[in-house]
């Protein structure tokens, strides 16, 4: 009987989900799976039997070399919130049944904290029937939220493209010389981990961001109008760094006072958007100076054209570790990153039982910021700085980068 | 007396008007100048006297190299309108009173259509009052609307930054698999250089952008519903490039439906802003289907980490000819570059009277654009592909890109 592998990719797409994915591959490949099979968008797709042959995908390094720097998810990705047992055992038989028929030994799933929850569920499941298939979880997500995990893989890129795009945009916003305030969105719920990397720009050659607004932190209108005001007396241009995920004391986010929350996702997630030119107008209006905003949308989570080597590096590390692991049957666990020092910078990997991980955010610890709750201290670029470090330069083909993608037919 | 010569920025940032610069001062020094002054924030820093010696800027090739990998404008920028000498005689004498004093022989100003009006107008008045200075105009913009020169200096980094992101907006775009619609936003008020920039995604390796809608064809919101519903029946994910500038046919910028229409600068220009978020809206509302929209706003003028060497090359090109011209004696003209051919690519300069470019726009031929009105013809690629060529790596030090910029006291 043969002995197979299995991965997919869930969650919103990073920079560097594909290099988790060419690092399972290879050391699945290395380990001598007979197959190594990659799932169509997460577990739905493994439920329609949406299959593709990885070592067709992939027939030599140069593929995984383009796969390292391609953004977003080959395998395509998912929201799906896998039912409890409970109130769904079918779908765990049917899941099973698949795997069965496919002579999956090895479960690979990478992703953030909802793909944890998956994999601590299959896992638990395939215990409770003595199921021998091995479920190992790949963490992954720009969101950095992640318990156990010094960091994810993801984050370093994220905050690479995003102190990079500060330094820009604050050379930008002060060309006039005339009074204007800059509000950037970006991306992060519930942890101020991205806007905090916004307080990287800040360098030699580099007057950096302003204020940061942190959804650790309670947000209150009136004192950052006020603080906005105190700002624009010494300094004629601000750059304000908000997250899309700033609430009010009352537990509304501010961007539901604006019109541009529209949507709830498959797991009752609001879609945050509207965040920065709501405040953006607030100033305008408040103090009568002129102001914009601009959302890094998804440009911060698929900028594979500027990426963290450290990052790429890890993303492949912990793919690589999670099949070594599972190999030596280990299941139900995540693959952590372990940092041994920040400088010189060391980081090695280990495995976690999955129930610490799943379910649980990581925010900011409140003693990283500064007492006026505006900045990052400096334990914070201790942590964060080794995480953008050196660049993995893209195959520029015509004038563009080049990636690999997975043609697909019509869902 | 001392022959100086001066040079200004002005007009909205781009990430190649400072190598521009560096060919201005380059060429200067390299001629013979005895200082070389910059004009902080154009014609209106020149009337305040705020001015800086560029040799103390750039002591050596280091800072010039930095200056080339800098975006925005080094010396500050401007939206300035000279008025014009009937209406206002007094400010031009004020003007040549200060070049006066400074022994000003040469004079540079680095910019689009309205820079290059003000280099008509000082022109004309220097011969008018037996004036010796020479006044000289370094196209810059990334809206690629000047008349007479084959492109302007930043559109082709503009252009491959748009490029690079469009691919990295469709990998993100179509990972779900699920029906979306994406709306991409680029600049571009009169002209759509920018947006068909979009259309260089598609290639081997990328599905590319599925609809442009440029400024050139009247907009019909009735008729771009029909188109998406269209698409859609072929295809999951749609991504769909829109000018900012695209209007009714009763002359309404689209973006005027929305409530984002916020400015109206120095010139009378509506600040665009909206028009995909607008769209979005629509699609949504009129189709049932997900949708969202990405504006690229400020960055895909100010992206240093990604330029097109090409471009780079070519902006330091036209700053140097402009000063050989200037010192041969040439005045009231703008250095235009000159295509002699596509492939291999080459490219020259020439000089040509600033009369026949100011004040003229220069829109993309209709006859470049498919009978739909929603693609480039290939007439365009032969055209945009070759100025997107190559890259300048940035100089990244602790992780990011260095800058260098002139430390400003409070305006």
């Amino acid at each position: 009987m043969a002995k197979n592998a299995i991965v997919g990719q869930s969650g919103g797409p990073t920079s560097v989900i594909n290099s988790s994915l060419a690092g399972v591959f290879q050391a699945c490949q290395m380990r001598g799976a007979d197959n190594i099979y990659g799932m169509c968008n997460g577990i739905p797709g493994l439920l329609d039997k949406n299959i593709v042959d990885l070592s067709k995908s992939f027939p030599s390094n140069l593929e995984i070399e383009l796969l390292k720097r391609t953004p977003s998810a080959y395998l395509g990705s998912c929201r799906y919130k896998l039912p409890s047992l409970d109130s769904d055992s079918m779908i765990y038989e049917k899941i099973f049944k698949i795997l069965k028929e496919l002579d999956i030994e090895w479960f690979f799933y990478i992703g953030g904290n909802d793909s944890m929850d998956t994999i601590c569920k299959l896992s638990d499941y395939a215990k409770q029937i003595n199921s021998n298939i091995k479920f190992m979880g790949v963490p992954k997500t720009i969101d950095n939220d992640l318990m156990i995990t010094d960091h994810t893989p993801g984050y370093g890129s994220a905050a690479k493209y995003i102190g990079v795009v500060m330094k820009e945009i604050v050379r930008d916003a002060t060309v006039y010389g005339t009074p204007y305030v800059t509000v950037v969105e970006v991306m992060g719920r519930n942890s101020g981990w991205l806007t905090a990397a916004a307080s990287m720009a800040k360098s030699e050659d580099c007057e950096g961001v302003d204020m940061l607004c942190l959804p650790e932190v309670p947000f209150d209108i009136d004192n950052f109008i006020v603080k906005t005001e105190k700002m624009l007396k010494n300094k004629t241009n601000i750059v304000i760094a908000v997250s899309e995920g700033i609430k009010l004391t009352d537990g509304r986010y501010v961007c539901e006072l604006s019109d541009d929350a529209r949507f709830v996702d498959a797991f009752g997630h609001k879609n945050l958007t509207g965040t920065a030119r709501y405040l953006s107008n607030q100033i305008m209006k408040k103090l009568g100076v002129k102001s914009r905003s601009i959302e890094l949308s998804t440009l911060q989570r698929c900028a594979g054209h500027v990426t963290s080597r450290t990052d790429i590096t890890e993303a492949y590390q912990v793919g690589g570790a999670a099949t070594k692991a599972a190999f030596e049957g280990h299941t139900g666990e995540m693959i952590a990153l372990k940092r041994i020092s920040n400088d010189p910078y060391q980081c090695t990997t280990e495995a976690h039982d999955i129930h610490k991980v799943a379910n649980f955010e990581k925010k900011i610890p409140l003693e990283w910021i500064n007492t006026d709750y505006t900045d990052m201290l400096p334990i914070f670029h201790q942590y964060a700085r080794p995480l953008i470090q050196a660049e993995l330069t893209p195959i520029y083909i015509n004038g563009l980068p080049r990636h690999i993608y997975l043609k697909k037919e019509k869902h």
